[in-house]
């Protein structure tokens, strides 16, 4: 992968990419309101991940005490090593509780929906299969630009996400990493449109 | 394992057992106010975990649409199966975003640790090595009588439990499982004591 990297994730896709300790990873919402849901494992050298080390939603909340990581919180693995820091965060509305759309998503969730449906998981595990990631393997995404509040009930309220066109989130990988990342495919999470997402590696 | 079981957890001490389809497990907090980390796999036969098939707390937050399982509620697996079905719950405060505490919970969030303590971590990953289960397997537990507030600023609150001495949550297994539970070692989740829990499995 050159410095330049750059992609553009058409609506309802995903991509997987190494990102070499110490680089930036640029997540953009070009059209806004367009969730982006991003896994990571601790690589195993040139073309693998090491499956045992993943990106963990309960260490990160645990370690920066709030479910709403933003600017300066580190992201950490299920081994408690900082995997990503958030440098810079334009939208500070990010969900970490909640795991990628996947086909049982849609039939447990959508009342109008029928048969086949496009959805994070399926685009996570179809690009990670080639680093020796399965399915079984991913856990809780951190999705970016999600809008999820809890309730003093602790319902949880999804919302319209408050990413604007352009704004972005950048992620400094602190080790060697797989990164997995999609433009979201659920409907709910994205007020009724399905966008791409941008993204640049830099540094 | 009989009808008839019952197990006395000692203080930050946990232990792993089979728990068959249809079978209910009741978590007691004899003395009130103690946390007791839950983990599942899915059984691969007699002595074996499937341990791709795991307890998902993103997968059932995200169908119960809360953060607080109670009564009625169903706890999922990554593949979306149910795993266990709350039947009856006394106290009504769980938490499902937080990691079992470990080695690394008391060296970055203990400001007075120093050297060893005993974790749940490590009295999970002990004890269900034996039925084929690896420490990087074990995802965010169930953590009974947990009381962990969201604050609208997204800032965790951990609580006193709410329990109070005799009080339980019951679960029925909904497919042949292996489970994990401890009595918490971690100090600031229990009211600065701590204390035994008892199981007891029937139906």
């Amino acid at each position: 992968m050159g410095s330049a990297f750059r992609h553009h994730l058409e609506p309802q896709t995903g991509i997987a990419f190494e990102l070499e300790k110490g680089r930036t990873l640029r997540v953009i919402d070009p059209a806004g309101e367009q969730v982006s849901d991003i896994v990571a494992f601790a690589s195993a050298g040139p073309g693998r991940a090491n499956a045992s080390e993943w990106l963990s939603s309960g260490r990160t909340i645990d370690y920066n005490n709030t479910i709403y990581l933003t600017t300066g919180h580190v992201l950490y693995s299920n081994r408690s090593n900082p995997m990503l820091t958030i440098l810079e965060d334009r939208v500070g509305t990010h969900d970490f509780l909640l795991t990628p759309c996947s086909p049982e998503t849609f039939e447990m969730l959508y009342e109008d929906h029928h048969g086949y449906h496009p959805s994070c998981f399926e685009n996570l595990t179809q690009n990670l299969e080639r680093f020796g990631v399965g399915g079984d393997e991913i856990p809780t995404t951190f999705n970016v630009f999600m809008n999820v509040e809890v309730l003093p009930s602790g319902e949880i309220a999804i919302g319209t996400p408050l990413s604007k066109p352009g704004d972005f989130i950048d992620l400094r990988a602190e080790m060697n990493l797989v990164v997995g990342i999609t433009a979201c495919s659920a409907e709910k999470s994205n007020n009724r449109s399905l966008k791409p997402i941008d993204l640049k590696v830099f540094g």
